[in-house]
């Protein structure tokens, strides 16, 4: 590899110069091994979230990421794989009912995913509210998972794009995060290294979502979409709607309980509508456009590989499941319909219950979240229950209770339809 | 002192809005003790470089830097002060001969000077290379030599700007050198923190110097003389060309000896004349705009002041200057007249030699250098001298050579005039 230095690639950066591959490789590699330090490092990462990068740089970049660590593959497996990854939103547990019903139409689910930090939950936390349950696996305990259940969710291992992992935590804390280029290559140089054949990516708008308007997200997705294709995976995303939660809970436990409901048939609509949106995507991705999803909910076959799922990760899918120590309802202040329902609003409610953590080595509590009783459009009666909170120390509802003021209107008499939640579909 | 937050500070000015005086008074004080990180710090001085910092921003940056330390006060002094700053140039002795020249005026002059990075060279390793002389001094020590002597030229204690110290050496690994507000803060913190009644600041423009061109000189001469008449120093700058080196030699022991020519009256007349532009902007701006310079120069009384300044610091002014070793002679090409002379070449040269040194740590050479025997404007005949190579280590001719290649023009039969040494005068 060519030796390059660091303040030279940082000056390119800075002056409005194209990386050329051989500094991209460098700086990568010896941001690894040390050599490039933290505050160089994050003085480059400040020149590209100002001065951005094109596509060549970025895909040369997210390559370099990948090279950083070891690079799974799934080709001896005898399905085909797809993968989703979501940009992160409030109550989005998609990937609990999709990961069991993609591999019920015979497509495996090599689902690596990671913890919550700040308003949005984290897939693993919610999984580890099911008694048993553990994230941990090793790359053989995966492959043989997927080869006989056919889909897995566990916790990506440190082998994974370790300069991603370096860079993120960097990021975090040198006010870089908000950088499209760095953004689409850390999601993207896990997903590709991961193997999937094909990706689906949801990318979430609005207030409860990292992008808040649909040019930026839209951006995002391309720049997403533009990585993957180039990486030779199959790539599409879809921009879904996160002003309003989704279904109707936030928190761990109660997501687990809304998802299986989902897989039970049942389940909230906007939950199931985009559970099938994302399930008909990987599946067109995975060659197998011709399965109908919507079956495999019906005839409970998704249900069995959801159950085989949980089992084959130490879970019990039968027990029941955590519940929260203390309970407030609040109940509404007017009659009504219900016209606006805001996640940031209901995700720092959950967040401030215990559902989430402020810091990564924070514990979660498996029974803390938010249950809302109505989803804009419905009506609701003055007195009724509107929220439900829940959590293990009561101190908390006082700050819960302030993120949810203001977060909701009800309008009397208002004729009100929901959005769509599919916003827009980018690639393929 | 209100508490932020190192992301929140970042992303103010990543997000181009105006730091509040509260932001940076704590941004600069949290740095100073540990608090914000390095890799914070230069986030955020890549997003000063590219996003830049208004006069107030910049005058509250300084004020904070110069508020992490303490603060000199020569107000109890007999006579005023006036100091002098140069940005760094090729053979620049000036500091040399102008104290002790501005001394015997009348004007006490506290220089608080550098060691040399790279090619510019520092004036406390010129002045190192007279036997005896020492750089560091106490402050009780330099207090009575202002008193007695009139001049003294000292290491920067680390009490002063400690802030400025820490950013510096973190801003030269992480590309963030060339902002003006950094730039401009970090001498004007030093120099208010020094405590002069006066300064002019001596800002050069050309190859040779860190600003290459005429309009960023005098956006950072502007915005350091707003600085410093912001704080109540009385500040003047003098843009000068550094396109060709001062002088006739560029090194350590080779240019106390020009500079003890021009303080007996002779030397090159380039340096004759910028240094009494600069000592008549001092006596100005210290209220004795009424003596004239060059009458101390030509009465001796300069160069009187000049032996009690290095005797009071331990140096014997009749000592014999370290020679170097080795010596290699370059002889003109052709003939003609010198019509280029190129700073930056000759200014590496003597570097590669090892009058400069490339870390912090390193060493200087006291003889190593070079001499030019002719300075653009001058005839050449072919196979006469034209550059003596000075060094104790014969291995570094060959690179030194190298960097003097194309740094010269010799044009047959051109009437060559040499433009003027000041350039433009900024504030007053």
């Amino acid at each position: 590899m060519a030796a390059h230095d660091a303040v030279e690639v940082i000056l390119a950066k800075r002056d409005q110069h194209e990386l050329t591959d051989s500094q991209i490789d460098w700086v990568i590699d010896a941001y690894t091994r040390g050599e490039v330090a933290d505050e160089q490092m994050s003085a480059l990462a400040m020149a590209i979230l100002l001065n951005g990068m094109n596509r060549s740089e970025i895909s040369r970049w997210t390559a370099a990421m990948i090279a950083s660590g070891e690079r799974m593959d799934f080709s001896t497996l005898s399905r085909p794989t797809a993968d989703k990854h979501s940009t992160g939103g409030v109550g989005d547990k998609i990937t609990l009912p999709l990961a069991p019903l993609v591999a019920a139409c015979g497509v495996a689910v090599p689902q690596l995913s990671g913890r919550g930090l700040g308003h949005t939950g984290g897939t693993l936390d919610k999984l580890e509210s099911i008694p048993g349950w553990r994230a941990a696996l090793s790359n053989e305990e995966m492959f043989t998972i997927l080869e006989d259940v056919g889909a897995v969710i566990c916790a990506a291992g440190d082998g994974l794009a370790p300069a991603d992992k370096k860079l993120y935590a960097l990021r975090d804390v040198t006010g870089t995060v908000e950088a499209i280029p760095l953004i689409a290559s850390s999601i993207m140089s896990k997903k590709i290294a991961e193997g999937t054949g094909a990706l689906v990516l949801d990318v979430k708008v609005g207030s409860g979502a990292f992008m808040k308007d649909l040019t930026t997200a839209r951006e995002l997705a391309e720049t997403m979409v533009a990585l993957g294709t180039d990486a030779g995976v199959r790539t599409v995303a879809l921009l879904t709607d996160m002003a309003t939660p989704l279904g109707r809970t936030a928190g761990n436990a109660v997501e687990v309980q809304e998802s299986v409901d989902v897989l039970a048939g049942g389940g909230p609509t906007d939950v199931v509508e985009l559970t099938l949106a994302l399930a008909r995507e990987m599946l067109a991705g995975a060659g197998r456009g011709d399965v109908d999803p919507a079956d495999k909910l019906a005839d409970g076959s998704a249900m069995d590989a959801w159950k085989a799922m949980i089992r084959a990760q130490g879970g019990d899918p039968d027990a029941a499941l955590p519940q929260a120590k203390e309970s407030h309802v609040v109940t509404a202040p007017t009659s009504g319909t219900l016209t606006r329902l805001d996640a940031m609003a209901v995700g720092m409610a959950a967040w401030r219950l215990g559902a989430g953590r402020a810091r990564k080595e924070d514990p979660v509590q498996a029974g803390a979240g938010v249950v809302w009783h109505a989803r804009p459009g419905d009506a609701v009666t003055e007195g009724e229950p509107l929220f439900t909170l829940l959590t293990d120390e009561p101190e908390r509802f006082d700050r819960a209770l302030a993120s949810l003021e203001g977060g909701y209107d009800i309008t009397d008499g208002a004729e009100f339809t929901p959005g769509d939640i599919v916003l827009d579909r980018i690639g393929g």
